[in-house]
C-alpha cells in the first residue's frame, strides 16, 4: 500500500492546510524519526494522554507495555489518537502574533488490536528493541515465558490521518521587515550524550556498537 | 496553595506507583522545565492529541492558539488531559523486558477556560514570549486589535493530576548480573542549536541576550 491517506473530516488540516501531508513517505519519517508518541484514549466520556514509545513495521504501528495497564486496555476498546511530535526549531518574529516553530508532527486515529499469537508478540518486541538498538535482542537474555505473560503489545494499522510540517525563517507581516527587531531561528534537536556503563557491568564487557554509535531517531 | 494535589481515583497510580509525585513543585519543576505540552480532547466521543505549548503562571497552566481552532473550542467544552513528558535516557538491561527509559511526565485533568478579559489576555500572551524569551514582548512590535482578535488564550488551574519520575539505572533481575551484557544509560537532552539571524533582518541590529544565553526550558 503506498497510495496516500484518504483525508477525512477527521483529518483534513483546517488551520495552515498548506502544512499538511497525506502522503505515506512524509508520515512514516516522521514516526521513524522519533519513537516518542502520546496516545490519547477515552475513558467514562474522558480523555486520557499517555506518553508512550512506539515503532512502525511497514503500514502498521506497534507500542507495548503491562498486561495490567489501564492505557493498554482502554486503547483496545475505543479508537485512540496517536500524536507524533517533533521540535525542530523556535522561530522568533518582529511581532508576538508571528512568532512560531519548526516542527513535524502526526496524528493517527484507528483502534487498537492486540497482538496475540505469542510468535508474533516474541518478533514483534524483538523488532522493537532493535528498530532502538540494531542488533541488541539476540545478545540480551532470552525473555522467559513470565516476560512475555506480562506484557502486551499494541497495533493499529495506520489507515487515517495526517502530518503537519513547518520549515523556515519567520514570515512577518510586510511593513514590519522596516523595524529594527532581530528575528530567526534557534534550532533545536535531541542531543545523545556518552553512555553510562551500569557499574554492575562485567569486567571485560565492552560496549557495544548499537550503543557507541547510538543515534535518536534512527 | 501549596498543599499537594489529591490523589484520586483518575489521577492514583496503578502501575509503579512509586514512581509517582503529587506534590506542586515536583509537578511545576517538570511544566516549567518543558514547553511542549500534549492536549487531549474529546469530540463526538473520540480522542484528540493535539501538540501545543503551555507555560505556567502560579497554580495555572496557560496554551494558545486561533480563535478558530477546532482543538482550542473543543477544549473549553469538555475536559481535557494535558500532558508534558521529558525523554532523559535511555535505559538498557539485560533483558528486553527490563529495558526502560528515564523519564519526568506530568498528566493534569480538568477544565479549561478562556481568557476572556483583553487586558489579562494581552498580558497572558506577553508573559508566554517573556517565559521562552525574557523581556522580549517589550522589544517587538505592539500587537494589533486584530491580532489579539484572532487569539484564544485558554487557562486551566492545576488541580488534579500526578507527576511520575523514572532515574538511574536499569534494574535487571539478581540472577542476570552474572551474564557478560552490556547494560547502562544513553543521556538524552534537548540541544540548542546556533541561533539563525532572518536575512532580512536591518544592518546593525544585534542578537539579544534572550536568543544568544537561550535554554529550552529556562
Ligand atoms: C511541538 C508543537 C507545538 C505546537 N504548539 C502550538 C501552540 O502553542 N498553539 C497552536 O495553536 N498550535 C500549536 N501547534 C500546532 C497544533 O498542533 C495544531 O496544528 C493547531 O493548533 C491547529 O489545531 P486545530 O485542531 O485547530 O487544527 P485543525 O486544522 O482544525 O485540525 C484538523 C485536523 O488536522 C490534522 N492536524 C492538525 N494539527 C496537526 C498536527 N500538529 N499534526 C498532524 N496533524 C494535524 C488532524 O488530523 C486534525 O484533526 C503546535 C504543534 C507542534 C508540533
Ligand atoms: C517518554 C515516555 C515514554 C514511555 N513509554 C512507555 C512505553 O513504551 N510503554 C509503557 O508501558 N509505558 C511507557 N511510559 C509510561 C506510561 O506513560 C505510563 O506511565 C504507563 O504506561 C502506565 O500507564 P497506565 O495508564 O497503565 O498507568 P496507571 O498507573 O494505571 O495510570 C493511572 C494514573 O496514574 C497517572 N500516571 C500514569 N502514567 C503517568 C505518567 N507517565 N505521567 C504522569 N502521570 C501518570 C495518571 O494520573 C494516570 O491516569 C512512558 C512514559 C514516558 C514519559
Ligand atoms: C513565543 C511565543 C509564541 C510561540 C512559540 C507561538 C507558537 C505558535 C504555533 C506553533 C502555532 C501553530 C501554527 C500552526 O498551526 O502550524 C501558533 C498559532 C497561533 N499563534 Fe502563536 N506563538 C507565540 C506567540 C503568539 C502571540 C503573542 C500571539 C498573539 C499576539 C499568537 C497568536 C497566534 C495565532 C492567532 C495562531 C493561529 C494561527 C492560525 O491558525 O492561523 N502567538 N503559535
Ligand atoms: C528497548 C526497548 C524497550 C523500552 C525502551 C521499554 C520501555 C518501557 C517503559 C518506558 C515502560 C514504562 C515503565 C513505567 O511505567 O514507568 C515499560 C513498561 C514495560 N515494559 Fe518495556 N521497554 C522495552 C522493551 C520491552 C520488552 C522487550 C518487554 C518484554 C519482553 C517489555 C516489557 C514491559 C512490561 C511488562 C512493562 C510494564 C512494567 C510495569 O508496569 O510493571 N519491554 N517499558
Amino acid at each position: 500500500m503506498t497510495e496516500p491517506l484518504p483525508v477525512t473530516d477527521r483529518s483534513r488540516l483546517r488551520r495552515l492546510h498548506e502544512r499538511g501531508h497525506f502522503d505515506r513517505e512524509t508520515i512514516n519519517a516522521i514516526l521513524d524519526a522519533q519513537p516518542m508518541c502520546h496516545v490519547g484514549y477515552v475513558r467514562d466520556g474522558k480523555p486520557y494522554v499517555t506518553p508512550t514509545m512506539q515503532w512502525r513495521e511497514g503500514n502498521h504501528v506497534y507500542w507495548h507495555g503491562s498486561s495490567a495497564s489501564r492505557a493498554l486496555r482502554s486503547e483496545t476498546q475505543a479508537e485512540v489518537c496517536l500524536t507524533v511530535s517533533i521540535l525542530d526549531g523556535l522561530v522568533l518574529a518582529r511581532s508576538g502574533m508571528h512568532h512560531s516553530l519548526n516542527t513535524r508532527s502526526v496524528m493517527l486515529y484507528g483502534t487498537a488490536f492486540k497482538v496475540e499469537d505469542p510468535a508474533d508478540k516474541l518478533q514483534k518486541l524483538g523488532n522493537f528493541v532493535n528498530h532502538l538498538y540494531p542488533g541488541r535482542y539476540e545478545m540480551l537474555r532470552p525473555d522467559h515465558a513470565q516476560d512475555l505473560k506480562a506484557t502486551t503489545v499494541l497495533g493499529m494499522e495506520i489507515t487515517e490521518g495526517a502530518a503537519k510540517i513547518r520549515t523556515g525563517g519567520p514570515s512577518d507581516d510586510a511593513e514590519d521587515y522596516a523595524l529594527p527587531i532581530w528575528a530567526g531561528v534557534i534550532p533545536i534537536r535531541m542531543e545523545v550524550g556518552d553512555p553510562i556503563p551500569d557499574p554492575r557491568n562485567l569486567d571485560g564487557v565492552e560496549m557495544p556498537a548499537h550503543v557507541r554509535d547510538f543515534r535518536y531517531g534512527g
